[in-house]
């Protein structure tokens, strides 16, 4: 199912002239409008005329979480406070909150690409949505809230918590779509199991997930609760919120809308531009918007891009699920690990839920990994033999994936912490001086 | 300021013809379309022809809030799911929630009441609103943001709690009107001031109140603490949301968006209507709803109606503000107490805070009713003495608002729960059994 057809299957050389037209247009006008932009090129020597190609983007510089702080809270707006018509912003857990403004054309344009992937989902017109995302300044709940009114769905914006009522609504209101975080799926798939209800009784036809990352192991675990299949939504506040990129019913990678969000992808350490299908950060630019482009933004986050044309016949790139975050990364004994490294290595070995928690310590001066991990509750009342022999399992399985030796703890199914929003997946003690 | 001023300054006789129109149009639509209506309309021996006159509307038998739980969920939409676009509910802890469905044109329509209370608070598109009401299946969230869409304003969507960081963002983001409960507003307040900051610094030129009864007392109270006019926003999810009443700057009634609501007072137990400035229970009619058409909504909430014209030049009915519900009240000793009435006495007082709990207990056979009151700081250190002088000068400020006599006490400045939605004012233990 197309939103807009047009633009989703537009050949590759039709699609980057138009990218090429939208990125200088977006360059003068942050250059033009927006001091900090004008100052951060001059100072580099770099100017709109520049960028004669869409490889000149690689001339300018990135913008970092930093720079959005450092010009908070209107230091990126390019058009009068008047014209602005909303404003989201990220937490602010660490220091100043990050600001993002949009104006009328902004929000329709954020509308637009999540209407896109709800019709990748295959969702339309005749569709019901609950949205469980967080409504307020985090851009979870509004991103899919407009795209839902652009493809004309019903939407029912229940937001976060209550998970007892939200069930009752997904069956009373014979809601067709899930939009959640993939530990809150679990969490209400789960519920819902207490309560006697099988989850698959919802009849739902697609579930999205988004906000988080998770592993193919959780798809499947996921798509064996609910019976529908699941869908990966990714987009991030900075850029305007979610709807960068959504997969199609292929599940092959995430498919970016190119004509309003330009991806790179680049090298962590050193900053280089990689080639496809290299793994690296990506690199996003708003090619679309009026109220605060974003030229270079460095996500943190970890993928690949393909171009390789997709079997439902959209030309545009996609990329990999997020496999990690460049400063979510877990560097112990000089290797880098991910969360999404040790969820994969355990769901693979079986017994176990989808909960688990990774303590780092440094008892004495070498650094230690105990992963907690949920038995299922079958396994749990196997006995002490069974156990052991899963503990070593998924140690074993663990070291296959990350080359590191950790210390593997079952837990009794239900004691680790549940999440509404953003499952937080590791605590880290050795920053706790 | 005028947002529609054609609507909002028509002749009476203008609006009472277009109120007709509409509301033969709404019958002959729930008739026609919604079974409940059409079977509950023809027990009654009533039918659309028989609306003649404005007057006529009193053949037709009330809805109530059991009417909406027992076509729970979609029993009273008028038309085909895949034209409603979005759902609301109440929170339902009495029973099977109630459910608010609206088509596009609803949610333009429940955006063009909220428009016009934003214009008489003199919010336009140079404004910039917090909007601190909760987002989500309550409509308090979303009525002010479409509205806040419609005129222009730029919209924080900031949702409830976190209040430290609403202060923040109040001062970072050159905020210019706040939308909040009346009971978060004044802890707002107490909290910047905790904080050292003057909320008067904050430059704020309009606060909205609405979703909580509040009395004048609070109102001078919250005009003071924040230096700018206080005004009254009302609604209700069954009938679309907020804006269905909101004051112009002459403060004298909110302005029922009539021809969109048309608004009747009866009273409360033989369901008779009442006349111009009689106090009683106040009806509602959608006169301009697609999705789900409520014909004659017993609100429970008690108020008066005035068609005097205001000051400010618009022609509207404007109802006073609520002072009860036929179902809040506290009848003890066979008489009738609201919660607003204790304010009212205690506020007289001064040296207290508006932060007080009324304890409804029957120790014997006999009602006894409790006050707690937080004194206010400067008294809670002056003394014993002056205490228990200010205690007996409310309990008498009470007896002679409500006839009956009362234990007051008072406690500590802030020793009392604070609410970020709607605040509990009883607590009746004599259900407690």
């Amino acid at each position: 199912m197309f939103w807009n057809e047009k633009i989703e299957c537009m050949s590759r050389e039709e699609l980057e002239e138009l990218q090429l037209k939208k990125l200088q247009k977006t360059v003068k006008l942050a250059f033009n409008k927006i001091p900090y932009y004008n100052k951060k090129y001059t100072d580099c020597g770099v100017f709109p005329e520049d960028i004669e190609t869409l490889k000149d983007i690689e001339k300018l510089p990135f913008i970092t979480k930093d720079d959005l702080r450092e010009s908070y809270p209107y230091g990126l707006f390019a058009v009068d406070m008047k014209d602005i018509k909303e404003i989201h912003s990220s937490s602010g857990t660490t220091g100043k909150p990050v600001v993002s403004g949009y104006t009328r054309k902004d929000l329709d344009t954020w509308a637009e690409t999540t209407a896109r992937g709800l019709g990748m989902m295959g969702v339309g017109e005749n569709d019901i949505i609950q949205n469980t995302h967080g409504y307020g300044l985090f851009t979870g709940g509004f991103g899919v809230h407009y795209g839902s009114h652009k493809v004309g769905a019903t939407i029912v914006p229940i937001s976060t918590g209550q998970t007892r009522r939200q069930i009752e609504i997904m069956k009373d209101f014979g809601v067709t779509c899930l939009i959640a975080t993939p530990s809150y799926g679990i969490h209400l798939a789960e519920v819902a199991e207490d309560d006697g209800i099988n989850p698959k009784d919802m009849n739902l036809k697609a579930i999205g997930f988004g906000a988080e990352m998770w592993s193919e192991e959780i798809r499947q675990k996921l798509e064996n609760l609910f019976g529908a299949p699941a869908y990966n939504i990714y987009g991030l506040t900075e850029l305007m919120g979610p709807g960068v990129g959504v997969e199609c019913s292929a599940q092959k990678g995430l498919h970016i809308a190119e004509d309003i969000y330009y991806p790179e992808i680049i090298d962590s350490t050193t900053g280089k531009t990689l080639g496809e299908n290299q793994k690296g950060e990506l690199v996003l630019t708003n090619l679309e918007r009026e109220g605060m482009p974003i030229i270079r933004f460095r996500t943190k986050d970890l993928t690949s891009l393909t171009y390789e044309p997709c079997e439902c016949g959209r030309t545009s790139a996609r990329m990999s699920r997020i496999t990690g975050r460049a400063d979510d990364m877990i560097k112990v004994k000089g290797v880098a690990i991910f969360p999404s490294q040790i969820e994969k290595a355990l769901l693979k070995v079986g017994d176990v839920e989808p909960h688990y928690l990774i303590i780092v310590t440094r008892p004495g001066t070498l650094d230690q990994i105990e992963v907690k991990v949920e038995a299922s509750k079958n396994l749990f009342f196997d006995g002490v033999k069974e156990m052991v022999d899963i503990q070593s399992k998924i140690a074993k399985s663990i070291e296959n994936e990350t080359g590191i030796r950790v210390k593997v703890t079952l837990v009794e199914p239900k004691s680790l912490p549940r999440y509404e929003g953003k499952a937080k997946r590791v605590i880290d003690k050795r920053n706790l001086h």
